[in-house]
Formats: structure tokens, sequence, C-alpha cells
């Protein structure tokens, strides 16, 4: 009965329902549909759950559902074993698909040269479009999934690339170098995939050809691929600005609360850094026990403050749009925004505080307000470009400093102020 | 001498020049390259940017470059404008052109309708490969930019798609039934772009055929404009929750004021929320300020913890991860990973205060750190899901309803405990 409900789904569907059921469950509705259960499907599952499944298979069997993968996709499945399985899995592979993967595991993760498909078509440059399209025909090696043909030199160097649709469109006796574009994106096997996901967006890619040092064309990307990686990378700064980490839901949980628990101890020295200012002030809030009411409004407007503009930039810079040649604009662009949300937050808590306590206490709360906003927005912008000039993620460390520099300076203004303005004296 | 420097970019490349420059001397670049000012370039720049430039063309230059431009990125060019000026360019553009646009803006933003290319290739059932070749060689009036062949029958609607790679590596007497793919993913014209976005992902597509309310084929969408839609979607939300809107650089400074100032307006009647259960406790404080020194850390350990919880769920329920049939599960996760952090925290909380103030104090505050880390974790996942079922984005309104709740809990859980453990008598 499950088989004839499953039978009729995509491979993708599938995994995806895999991905449903507990842990402890998966095992047995894979058992259930074993014939189902196609290297397709295991190629498409979560990586954590994929994880999992192939740790409990022997070596044997991994190798022979990586040997139906797609090298890109085999590496996928290997890259995450341990050390020692993975050295296993190798071994019981045959010779070509071994030496194809264990390339691609010679170049780091999240490069190009790791993530290409070594299956493409490169013809020489001397070919007809009539040549082409009998070479295709006869060839029954090809892969089926390529949108572009690569014209390579007699070095293998790339020379242009032609679109399916314009040999389609063009009649045989044409010669492809005719057909063919010149001018193509061409990317090193060192590229990290934030940028290959950056060059696909920038110049709609639907393929491009991957080149060694030697500028040989040694891969392609295909966009395929790369929408997973525009989308892992433009979701992963919500995570990392959390401090979330990965923030998968197959992640276990102690990967979890690995990644997890840094921050909130980073986020507990930045929460005794602002205690520290408190408790300079301990005289101060015991004459007057409204400051340690009002004083985390301060601090709270101020962190909500810099996290938006903290967003906007991390954002910017990862985008490409945030550079050495703009930031001055920007960050006056961030001021004049900040000092606008801080004249509006200010009048409101300034007036609200002044009606219930004192004016003179609705004055200094509403200078506090606007100080720490202004401060939110310099941190905002200059926290994460700083740690991009320090070639730092952005969106990994930026919020632990935004958030000290926020918290202390709210307290600090406002209890200090106070305490200047003769309220607690 | 600038114009040397332009002419041998690609228009992406031009339109990210321009958007480096200060707006006014935007105007000043685009008269000194006005022959590489293409409507592609245009096309190409960032929507703000775009709109800036338009409004100060004349309708007749605006539908000019329209006319040049395929219908999808047509309508982008146009949709932002005024609706007067909207009205004004679609009187200035040929008739064909104009019914191409008008019927794309009857749709809804941000749909399939609205986004879809009106350009594709269909053809009739009967066709062998070599027929399509010759049809594909004779007709001039076809775009370049096709990767798939939908197949159509008598009445339009779609019976199969045919990637280009197959048909060049087919015969030319086999029947085009015999090369295409029956089971194909249709788009319906009101599907929303983050589901069209989502079906490209999940199942690997370049093209897919738009379909609509009777089935008809009317249009098709390419991956190299659902990339954008990828990239927009997943990092929308990173701005969405620290509630900085859009999060556009470009964004003209008034409309970010607006987007902004609305969030730290709500956050001040959270804050304002979080004082009055300070002030309930008032005369607690004023017998012990250290508890005034302390109580700041338990909140914003459970914001921290918050956040952290919040961006995996709405993450997750993004990506469809997080359905009714997990939920639960999903809530365990979060739990486990809630107390492991929360012992971790309250344990070193505990101690620090215990050496520095009293061993009591010790453990009120980390029974409080606790309370609120266990709290944020429940709050970060029922926030974001109780939204969605409400049929609300979980990204714009869960920040302040999470944050509500942990600074709110933080302060009466320590500053309650304190006064019940006899701290403050
Ligand atoms: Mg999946
Ligand atoms: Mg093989
Ligand atoms: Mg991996
Ligand atoms: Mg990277
Ligand atoms: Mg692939
Ligand atoms: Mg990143
Ligand atoms: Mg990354
Ligand atoms: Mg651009
Ligand atoms: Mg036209
Ligand atoms: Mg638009
Ligand atoms: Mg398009
Ligand atoms: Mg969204
Ligand atoms: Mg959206």
């Amino acid at each position: 009965l499950v088989y004839d409900l499953v039978e009729p789904l995509h491979a993708a569907d599938i995994a995806d329902l895999i991905e449903l059921f507990e842990p402890d469950e998966r095992g047995i509705l894979a058992s259930a549909i074993t014939d189902l259960m196609s290297s397709d499907v295991i190629a498409e599952l979560n990586d954590y759950v994929r994880e999992d499944m192939m740790e409990q298979l022997s070596a044997r069997s991994v190798a022979s559902i990586a040997e139906q993968l797609e090298t890109d996709d085999a590496v996928q499945l290997i890259e995450d074993l341990e050390p020692a399985d993975q050295l296993a899995v190798l071994a019981e592979l045959d010779a070509e698909d071994r030496a194809a993967i264990e390339s691609a595991l010679a170049y780091p993760e999240e490069t190009a040269g790791r993530l290409m498909s070594r299956d493409f078509v490169a013809v020489p440059e001397h070919m007809t479009v009539g040549n082409l399209i009998d070479y295709l025909r006869e060839s029954v090696d090809l892969g089926q999934d390529f949108w572009e043909i690569f014209v390579v030199d007699y070095a293998h160097h790339p020379v242009g690339t032609c679109q399916l649709s314009w040999i389609l469109r063009t009649p045989r006796q044409v010669s492809l170098t005719d057909v063919m574009k010149r001018d193509q994106t061409l990317i090193p096997v060192t590229m990290d995939q934030e940028e290959v996901a950056l060059m696909f967006q920038k110049y709609a890619l639907i393929s491009a050809a991957v080149v060694d040092e030697s500028g040989r064309l040694v891969g392609q990307m295909t966009v395929d691929d790369v929408v997973h990686i525009i989308s892992e990378e433009a979701s992963e700064d919500a995570l990392l600005m959390s401090g979330a980490g990965d923030g998968d839901i197959n992640e276990p949980i102690r990967d979890a609360y690995a990644a997890r628990v840094r921050w909130l101890v980073a986020n507990l020295g930045t929460a005794l850094i602002a205690s520290l200012i408190i408790a300079a002030f301990g005289g101060a809030i015991e004459k007057l026990v409204a400051l340690a009411v009002l004083m985390p409004i301060v601090a709270s407007i101020g962190g909500n403050a810099g996290t938006q503009t903290m967003a906007v930039s991390v954002r910017a810079i990862a985008m490409n749009q945030l550079t050495r040649a703009n930031t001055g604009r920007i960050l006056w662009r961030e001021m004049r925004v900040a000092l606008l949300n801080g004249v509006t937050i200010a009048v409101l808590v300034g007036l609200a505080t002044g009606v219930i306590f004192t004016p003179m206490l609705g004055v200094v709360i509403a200078v506090a307000v606007m100080v720490n906003v202004v401060t939110a927005g310099l941190a905002g912008v200059l926290v994460p470009v700083i740690f991009e000039r320090l070639k730092q993620d952005p969106a990994v460390a930026s919020s632990v400093f935004v958030t000290m520099i926020t918290d202390s300076m709210g307290f600090f203004a406002f209890l200090g102020l106070a305490v200047a303005a003769g309220l607690a004296g």
C-alpha cells in the first residue's frame, strides 16, 4: 500500500517524504519501498538525513549508489562521510569513478573544483553545425543534461560557448565559430561557491565552463546545481546573524547545541559588560528606581535599530553592493535614517516619560535614545564593513559586537546623563 | 575616456557601475555613455535606481526602451511607475507590446502571470524531430533564449516537454512524442513567485510551462529569471526579521525610515511592557540594587536564544520543511536544544553570581535563565508556526512577539523568584 502511494512520486518528493518521518522510522519506510529508493532519491535527501542513512550501509552499498550518480552528486554523498568510511567507499568504486571523485575531493569544500560536473560536451573549433549534430547523435556516452556546448582549441582551452538553441536554429554548413559566443564567463576551479552563485545571478548563466590553473576546460557548473547554492548562501545570513549556525532542522541535537551555545556564551560576555556599567551607577539607581525601570527601553531600541542597519549592510556586502567605493555614501545614508528614527522614538519616549515621571527625566531619556540610535546606525554599518575588510564573514560575528555596543551605550548614556543632570543627587 | 573604459563591459556590469555613483551623478554618467545605455543595461539596474531614472524620461523614451526589451523585462520597467505614468507609457507602445504588457499587468505582482515570458516555443504533437529542426531554422521570429520545447495538443494544452539536448541527440525521423517527457511541472498563472522558486529548486527545472485557468499554455518561466526570485525570497527573511523592510541600499531614505520606524515603535511597545514588570518590582530593586544590575542578563540571553530558534523555524517554514506533519517533532527537538543551552548558561551565570553576590542570588538567576531559555525555545517555534497558520508571513511579525515574550519572562522570572526567595525582604 505504501509502495503504491509513493510509486508515482518524483525522487525529490520521495526524499521530502522520508525527511518528514522520525529518524528511527526512516529505515522502516526505506525498506518498505526498497526498489523506489533509487540513487536519485538519495541524492535529493537532506545532507544530515543522507549521512545518517549512509552510515548504516556497508561501504559496498554506498559505492554502488555512488556509481549510479553523476560525479558531482556522488561527491556530495561521499564528502560528508567519516574519513575512514570515505576511504572504504573509494576502494569499492570502479577505477574511473574513483579517479573522478578523488580529483573532486582534492579541491577544498565549496569550491568550483569540488562542485563541478565532469560530464560536459566540448568540441574542436573546426566543426560545423552539421558535424556537431552528427557527433551528438552518434556518441552514446554523453549525458543528457547539457544546455550549452563548449568549443575548445587544440590545448583544450575554451574559446567559445554555443547555446543549443543557436545550434538548432542554424543551417548545417555554418561553422561553429560563427555561431558561438566568444565572450564567456569562465570559472576557475578554486572559485568559492559564493562567487559562483553571484556570477550565475549577475550574468543570467545556465551553464559555465570551469577551467584549471592552466586554463584547460575541466568541468562545467550548471544552474540547477547553482540554485541550491544561491538559496543556501542567501538564507544562511539570517541564521548566522541570529547565532543559530547551520540552522538545519535535521542537524543532530548535539551539533545544534554546540553551534548555538557558543553565541549564547558570547552574549553572556556582552551582557556582563552592560551589567558592569549598570553596577557603576548602582548608587543612582538606589536613589531613583525609575532609572532601573526605564533603562532597558534605551538599550532595546538601540539594539533593534542596530540589528536593522546590520541586516541591511550584511546583505549589501554579500551582494557586492557595499564596497570601498560607496561605504561613505551608505554610512551617510544610514546616519540620515538613524536621525529620523532617533528623533521619532526620542519624542515619543521623552513625552511619555515627562508626563509619567518628571520633565527632566523625559529630556534625559530622549537624548539617550537619540544617542543610542545614532550609535546603532554607525555600528550597524561599520562593524560588518570592518569584519569584511578583515576577511571575516560579516554575518557571523557582527551581531555580538553590535549588541555589545548598543547595550553598553544605552545604559551608559541614560544613566550617565541622569547623573549629570543631577537627577540622582 | 569614460566611454572607452565602459565600452567592453557586460550590461550587468555597466548597471552595477551606475549604481555605485551618487544619485545626482548617475545622470551625468548616463549622458557620457548614451549609446552604451542600452535597454539591457536599464533592465539590469536595481529597481529603485531604474525607477528614479525612468521618472526623468518622457513617456515616449520609456516606451521605446520597453519596446526593445522582452515582455517580462518591459513589465518590470513599467510596473514600478506611478499609475498615471504607466498609462502614458502604455499609450506610446505599439499595439502588440501594449497588449502583452497589459495582459501581464492584469495579474497581481509576484505571480507567474506577471513574471512569465510570453516568448516560448510550442509545437504540435504530430511533429518529428526533423520537422522541428526545420521549423526552428525557418522561423525568423523566435527568440534565442529557450532551453526546452513545449509540445501542445490541438487545444494548446501542454502534453510534454523536450530538452534541446534530447532533440539534438535523436535521429530526424523520430516522433517528438517519443522524445518528450510527459511528466512535467506546470505552473498556474496565479502561482506566487515564492512557490515558483521552490518548484524550480526542488525539481531542478531550467524552464517550465505556465498555464492559464483553462490549462492552455500561455508563457514560460526560465531559471535565469527565477534565480533572482530565489535569492530575493531567501534573503528577505533576514531583513524582515530585523524589521528593516525591503533593506535595499538604494531605497529612498523616506521609505527606509517608514519601513523601520514602525518596528522601532512596536519595539517601544514591548519594552514598555517589560518596564511595567520592572516597575511592579520597584520596591525589591530599591532594597537590592544587584537585581537591577543582573536583570538585563536574563532578558538578553533569552532574547538571543529566542532569535536563534525563530531563525531556524522561519527558514524551515519558508522551505516547506516545517509542516503540520512534523511541528511536534521540531518543537521537541528545540526543547532539547533549549534544555542543553539553558543548563550551560544557567550554571555559568549561577556560579559567577553566587561567588560575586550571594549563593541564593546565584540560584535565583540560574533558575530564571533556565526558565527563560526554555520559554524562548517554545516561543521561537510556536510564534512563527502560529503566524504561518494565520496566513501571515512568519518572518515579518515574529520578532516583536518573541522579544516581548523573552523580555517579559526574563524580568518577571528573575525579579519574581528573587522576591519569592525573600532576597528583597
Ligand atoms: Mg528535498
Ligand atoms: Mg559510473
Ligand atoms: Mg555537502
Ligand atoms: Mg563560502
Ligand atoms: Mg548536477
Ligand atoms: Mg555568506
Ligand atoms: Mg557560505
Ligand atoms: Mg546589478
Ligand atoms: Mg517589441
Ligand atoms: Mg518589480
Ligand atoms: Mg527573462
Ligand atoms: Mg518570504
Ligand atoms: Mg516574498
